[in-house]
């Protein structure tokens, strides 16, 4: 008596696949057990067995200490170390991901190996397209998920770590809403959405590690970027560093290379600065020709407590400066001769 | 020929649902055009519909800055700013969640109006399953979601801000896996993934902000706490900073309340803003009888150079105590008489 639901899409379990060790055929498995698989389907591959066919293991020998191990494996795959607490480490991996552990599990393989992250997990999205292509003769999307954990929320997700032939991000800036309001900033990621999607039915225990969301428009990306989209640029990133890095710098002042904006950029780290530190009082002021280097001169009464003052200022700022993504060189005068000049901060970015 | 898919779950839209004001009851809409809901589905709503149908709004007059509003109600529900850049606000909202703008959006609505996240999207779930299995006498969870952005990603995925009759994270801590490896930590966000897996159908622009998710083991929560095992504890918040506020303190000097282990804290952060700031070299040694107080001495020769080098080690790491957590209070003391001392630093945190 009540009307039927309209299935707006589902999705599919691939149950029945085996094992994979270095060498094996992913997508010939994957054909194999779903052989209905369909144009415009969404294929979802759990990065754990793509790794594995990919040899992306670190072999853990007999009577070694796999934790050590593990956390070896982390500090190789790190290109930088966004948080540490404990044996915990936040990091970004040469593919740009920012994630726990480099991406790394223990966990669902053998005792003898350790699982790294697809070393491009695009490609191996490309590939696995490809081939189910030629076998089966279907166009369809491969998305490889991974589970990551998020800032500020407890429980991890799946998210696309490689994708093919599907757009990454559904970008709606600029279309109008139905009263009439711009989307200026929505763009949605679908593939990270599709992951999660699968991952309900994939389950963490199961052993299914490929699920099939059908019935998706499939926005077809030219060129396919996969999903580089996803990753975050470092000047859009308000987050570059986590509580126990906070003071570190993002580059070696020996790179340094002049960038436009830095009297700006101290003018501002300044004021963040003495704001946030208002028990240490003190007079200066800050200049320069502005070609990289800004003059910092002490105007009050030199003493102990002002010089000690004007550097937790400087020391302050200079942190807020690495924070943004400025290298920063300081070069002490230490007022010869009277002069209110006491230091010059050189400031400068990495090339790109 | 091929054998047919096992569908592990659907999704399905559910279209026809009116514009919603306060005061008009959202459940009895949805029985109205789903009366196909069957126990164990789970209802996704969209958190626009809910807030205005509980009046979650902030109008805008006539003539009104809109903008200008909407940036006033993002201060007004914050209740502390993470990170801010320009106008992009990122905050913590007296729900918990860490979001930008406090989840306030301006589009899908009239111009004369804001929407405001539910003030308690778990409260709206529990009304709107008890609700639903009234009129349908069917036994179903709801999730209230809205779309986040994430640290480190491009593009916005939906997640849950409410849920009901559902368990938000499943626990495999202590779980063995086929390899007989231990899973330690993985809990996934189970109705972040249903929220995202909604989204899918939903659309942006479509107008259809509810999607049922059929075909889920629905784990019943006993007792029922909603999305609140989702929220991130301070004490677990690596990222409690963004980039625009390294050096703000957590809480007023004034509070300030001794706790255990000031020592160590002075001195991993001095570690770590040394390690940090190598250009700022300075002889110095501190300590004291530990009792919420951390004496600092100039053991170099003191010179303006000396003091300042003093200093900016003394900055970084106030900032790096701050963002741990510690709130400070300075007291210059200034060498008076040749004494090393130059001041004692304070530490303390606020009462829990």
């Amino acid at each position: 008596m009540s009307e039927q639901a309209t299935t707006g899409l589902s999705i599919h379990p691939v149950p029945g696949l085996p094992e994979f060790a270095p060498g094996d055929d992913v997508a010939g498995a994957i054909a194999g057990a779903a052989p209905w698989l369909a144009d415009g389907d969404v294929v979802v591959v759990t990065s754990k067995i793509v790794s594995k066919a990919e040899g992306r293991l670190v072999p853990v020998p007999p009577g070694a200490d796999r934790e050590q191990l593990r956390l070896q494996a982390v500090e190789d795959e790190a290109v930088r170390v966004v948080a540490r607490r404990g044996p915990l480490a936040i990091v970004q991996t040469q593919q740009g991901w920012v994630v726990a552990a480099a991406g790394i599990d223990a966990s669902n393989v053998g005792q003898d190996a350790l699982v790294l992250l697809p070393e491009d997990g695009d490609a191996s999205a490309r590939r696995l397209r490809d081939r189910l292509g030629e076998l089966l003769g279907v166009d369809v999307a491969v998305v490889v998920s991974d589970t990551f954990g998020r800032t500020w929320r407890e429980g991890l997700t799946d998210v696309a770590v490689g994708s093919a032939g599907i757009r990454a991000l559904t970008d709606f800036r600029g279309t109008v809403d139905a009263h009439g309001n711009r989307l200026e900033t929505t763009r949605v990621a679908v593939v990270d959405e599709i992951a999660s999607a699968a991952d309900l039915v994939k389950g963490k225990l199961a052993g299914v590690p490929v699920a099939v969301v059908r019935g998706l428009r499939v926005q077809q990306p030219d060129p396919d970027d996969g999903t580089r989209p996803l990753v975050r640029l470092p000047q859009d990133d308000l987050f570059p560093y986590g509580a126990r890095d906070l003071v570190g710098s993002r580059v070696p002042a020996d790179e340094l290379v002049p960038r436009p904006g830095e009297l700006a950029a101290v003018a501002d780290a300044f004021r963040v600065a003495s704001g946030a530190l208002p028990e240490f009082p003190v007079v200066f002021r800050y200049g320069g020709e502005g070609d990289g280097v800004v003059d910092v001169h002490l105007t009050d009464a030199l003493s102990t407590t002002t010089a000690l003052n004007l550097g937790a200022l400087l020391g302050a700022a200079v942190v807020q400066l690495h924070a943004d993504g400025w290298t920063t060189r300081w070069e002490p005068v230490g007022t010869p001769g009277g002069s209110s000049l006491v230091g010059r901060l050189w400031l400068g970015t990495t090339p790109t």
